[in-house]
């Protein structure tokens, strides 16, 4: 399968820390690299952990709190002073506009390159961006402004062709993409063989949920039914509900929650309140409600390696 | 002589590095703290290096370049989550003002102090600022968009009564303070003691200039005789004077002989472009000008110890 990865640039809450920054994180499929939320500082743990913004065509703000976008206008003004010259896209909630285009104008000089800005405003499940890696979904989420989670499903490759197939049939190269795509093959002397003789099935499809800040938004357990990563906003300890309810955020138990009923592969808990010295009892708590869970840190990269009867199969490391 | 100290938090330009954090430095006497620049990424310099905000009062923007003010946002953010009740100032340039008052209304909820903006717009060094600490002056430089540099001047001291006089002429405790300030003292049988005989005079006043991002401003030369401490742009390396002038930087060298013409106690290069792989040509090339030179790096705290008759005493260490 290619890779696809998740590396945390930053999991801390509100106020930045010197154990972690704000949010951000970068999804990458075979090369390519989306950007998830962009607190301030992004752009250095971005170089830090060796992304290149040159792979890097959309980026998507959650909501305009300052700790996941205040990063933005630094991480555009670096990529004019790099001189890149491929646009970049910006999914943002609609809120977020109308600043962030006095911003751009105000601090953004002698861009090279366009800044394509796609206001977010829906109350539903909705899609906001395709390409050939991913088809991406906006879920609104349930915090003080207006604020949405990221669905990314991996895009269904092609089919395998059988090697002697090829040879047995005397495929010209010219036919074998037609083939991966679903075509039967018609022989020269006009026999026609099906497709599924030819070819074994697609690889399965892999998908990721960014669900940061929001309470648990139990709408979604059958829109994520069988999703293979979530990361959640974990911002509260077992014990802490109430400030959890206050502020619209999540404990690591009520995320953990969460994940089994959408029976997901693994959750990733983040979005960590400044308040506690460390997450080691998040996620003791966590985990006595779903086994599958880790803590995100900043340069920890999940790769969804696998789809196996079992479920996903996941290599983590640190960058 | 009180501790005053200057401590960098960033030294970079306008793309931050690994190496160099965007623009922003503390200066500190006796516990009150002054921000001079505040570049993306600040906010965590400053607690790194175990400052508090609450002990600052007053923070000076140069000019609204995103590397010198990016950070202020997230700054103001936290102070308010930190529930800070002290104002706080901000003297900006007044092209500033119109946008950082939009975000401050954009990003900042509930804050229980006020932000009290004094915009700057001056044609020639103005004093800008004084409290018991500092008489602080703007002095206008050349770059591309208004930008200010600072000069911050110790207020003087009282005098100092001698010990022994305060047993000699019985002076009440009442007395002492007015005697420190430079009144006379009448005994109880009417003999009028001068003040000069009662007191030696007060410490001598220590002054430190930031002159970031600009061209060398040689019309300051008479201002600046003496200064103590000069914090200049040395954007560039020797070799590199074209692109000095052309982005209206300066090369370390052009700062060398800056400082011998100001006869500064000593110069603190800056502003380092992320070309260079290490600053090391520029500290050799620029002390070819100037022996009292030092590279500024982030942690770098210069405290002006002492003045003595061949001139002020430094002490540096890393924070």
């Amino acid at each position: 399968m290619l890779p696809l990865e998740i590396t945390i640039l930053g999991c801390g809450s509100a106020k930045p820390t010197l154990r972690h920054h704000t949010s951000s994180q970068i999804v990458s499929r075979q090369g390519a690299l989306y950007m998830i939320d962009c607190g301030e500082g992004t752009q250095r743990q971005f170089i830090k952990y060796k992304f290149h913004h040159g792979q890097m065509e959309n980026i998507f703000i959650s909501h305009a709190h300052g700790d996941h976008c205040l990063g933005l206008i630094g991480l555009l003004s670096s990529m004019s002073l790099d001189n890149r010259h491929y646009d970049i896209n910006l999914y943002i909630p609609a809120d977020f506009e109308e600043i962030l285009k006095m911003q751009i104008d105000f601090f953004i000089h002698h861009a090279d390159f366009n800044i394509r800005i796609h206001p977010i405003d829906c109350q539903e499940p909705t899609l906001i961006h395709a390409d050939e890696h991913f088809e991406v979904m906006a879920l609104p989420l349930e915090h003080r402004v207006p604020c949405y989670g990221f669905l990314f499903r991996e895009k269904q490759g092609n089919r395998h062709i059988k090697a002697e197939c090829i040879e047995q049939y005397s495929i010209p190269r010219k036919e074998i993409q037609g083939i991966r795509e679903g075509l039967d093959f018609t022989t020269a002397d006009g026999r026609v063989i099906p497709n599924e003789e030819l070819t074994t099935p697609p690889d399965p499809t892999r998908s990721y949920a960014y669900l940061s800040d929001t309470r648990p938004m139990m709408e979604y357990v059958d829109l994520l039914h069988g999703v293979d990563l979530i990361y959640h906003d974990a911002t509260y300890c077992e014990g802490d509900e109430k400030l959890a309810c206050q502020y619209d955020h999540s404990t690591a138990s009520e995320a953990a929650e969460f994940a089994k009923k959408c029976n997901a592969g693994k959750l990733l808990l983040g979005h960590f309140s400044s308040r506690y010295g460390n997450e080691g009892q998040m996620l003791k708590c966590a985990t006595t409600h779903f086994p599958h869970i880790m803590l995100a840190d900043e340069g920890l990269t999940v790769e969804i390696a696998d789809k196996t009867e079992e479920g996903p199969l996941f290599i983590e490391w640190r960058k």
